[in-house]
């Protein structure tokens, strides 16, 4: 494993060379430094799960055969897509939030000389993508569709994420709006397709299947990265800091939370006063309020509860699957997810 | 004319239609009156001058055969594809320059509501692209060299914006780094290709012509794009506010202008002392003595030498080409802009 890490980084470095000498753009010495500090800053240093799976998936769907390297070289280059499509993603994120740091490291536009050049950097990240592609997939008879994919999945997100900032507009701050039906959108579109789906449509794209036939494997995929998102949502307040590495900011953020969407579904009229008084503030007192209504209608046994059944429903239907390498694929993401505290 | 733009306006309604019933997405009610007010708000609202030049340009590729109403819907989906690419770029091209206003109205990001949701719009903005190709060009045998286009314009025009970026970071104000060859770089990724190659290269596709045949259609199309930016960077001087519908900041805003890269390269120490204290500052003095330099070095005349070679250089390319269909393209385009005033 920790082989196949060094290994997958190794790619980065050949696609990051070949990037940095596209033909397509005729690069100044400026330029060409500016987009290796760029890349080298905003692309690697995650926790590289959703590229690395698409190696993963791939080797499961052979069913143990050994990979060549060619195999392996090309599963890692759509991963290291994936990951660009993430790094896109963050880059804009964090200028429509304001965020301060990323990934223990202050936001790319939050570094001197960058500033609002950064939106400039994010769409030169996501046009490296169909650079990839292109070099290593334009003569695969699967190129149009991995193109295809890729589109799909980029706008499903953007989408996500309108309906995430839209809800939550400054200065609009209305807890009537949150429902578990809104929250559901937004993680779904925001987050599953692209962290869960992405990977392994790849992989199959990859094996030669063609993806109209497998959206089965999209909706359990994609009920996975909504189970993913609210143990994220449960982790932002009640996880341990230390393990997570971050202090939850959700309820001062006035966040649509799996946590806040339960507790307006749970409680009574007082309890509701409660909420709206308190979700939202920045005052820790509001959100030690916040914290204590949430015991009082017991969220984590509620939470506990959910994932127990949400793990259950995910297990039965992967099982329910006619391709033994897929049930693989599959049960491989939820054992690496189920009751995780990080 | 006028009736082909009326036809050309009613394919954006279409288009933006279905682009609010994507099944890909779960639409919500304020999410779609959201992308429709955004829609309408920075998309057909320009001179369409892109967009309406994919079907002249197909119209003379088909040498005058009057082209079927499918012809004339898919060559204006095509020319939209090119409006909504623009769209994208001057949403966020408005927030990185921190612009008030853009074609007459206040710039999009500065509307109460929206801000750095705009960052977000510019990206679905350029998600619709791939929407509208796939739901109309899917099937045809031009649809991955089609993605190829687009894909690689677009890389080419973000390139070119941010070299333009880095070009000019605030507080790094440093006149040393302009030249002729900067300066036609930047205009050449960040103006040409979208603005002049795009259309073309969408008019020969749908023609059934490979675009690896066509290089000197691009390079002539290029060509006439950094002609028709110097003209821009003129007239941001010399043209007649009332002509031109602004009145040009190029100066203040130390621009890599063309004429400040030819007073650059014509001037002596002693004028180039003046150019350094002068350009780049929001004083009227400093402007006016910038100015008066411009005068005292004939910048005038040497643009109007520049504007008549240019223009001999590529009419005698142009009659070169061996198809007179292509000839006809080109020209059509060259005639378009000699001389323009506005």
């Amino acid at each position: 494993m920790a082989d196949l890490k060094s290994k997958f980084l190794k790619v980065y470095s050949v696609l990051k060379s070949e990037l940095l000498e596209d033909p397509a753009f005729d690069f100044t010495k400026d330029s060409r430094q500016w987009v290796e500090r760029m890349l080298d800053y905003n692309v690697p240093g995650g926790k590289l799960n959703r590229g690395l799976s698409v190696i993963d998936s791939y080797q499961l769907l052979q069913q143990g055969r050994e990979l060549t390297e060619d195999e392996i070289f090309l599963a890692s280059a759509l991963g290291w897509c994936i990951e660009w499509l993430q790094a896109f993603f963050l880059v804009l994120d964090d200028i429509m939030d304001g965020s301060h740091t990323r990934r223990g490291q202050p936001c790319w536009f939050r570094l001197p000389k960058v500033g609002m050049i950064a939106v400039n950097d994010g769409v030169v990240l996501r046009n490296h993508i169909p650079r990839i592609l292109r070099k290593y997939f334009r003569e695969k008879p699967y190129y149009a569709d991995l193109l295809d994919l890729f589109n799909e999945v980029e706008f499903q997100t953007a989408s996500g994420q309108m309906i995430d900032l839209i809800t939550t507009i400054e200065g609009e701050k209305d807890l009537s709006k949150y429902s578990l039906s809104i929250h559901r959108r937004i993680v779904q579109y925001k987050t599953a397709y692209y962290s869960f789906y992405l990977s392994v449509a790849c992989a199959l794209l990859m094996s030669g299947e063609e993806l109209e036939k497998h959206i089965d494997v999209k909706n359990i995929l994609v009920e996975m990265g909504i189970y993913f998102q609210v143990q994220d949502d449960y982790l932002d307040c009640f996880g341990d800091p230390e393990t997570i590495g971050k202090i939850g900011t959700d309820i001062e953020d006035f966040k649509c939370s799996w946590l806040v969407v339960k507790a307006l579904e749970l409680c009574n009229e007082e309890q509701k006063k409660v909420l709206h008084e308190n979700y939202g503030k920045p005052d820790p007192e509001n959100v030690a309020t916040v914290k204590a209504l949430y015991k009082e209608l017991d969220i984590e046994g509620v939470f506990a509860d959910y994932e127990s059944k949400s793990y259950k429903k995910l297990t039965s239907w992967i099982e329910g699957h006619p391709s033994k390498a897929v049930q693989a694929v599959l049960k491989s993401f939820l054992g690496k997810i189920y009751k995780r505290q990080k």
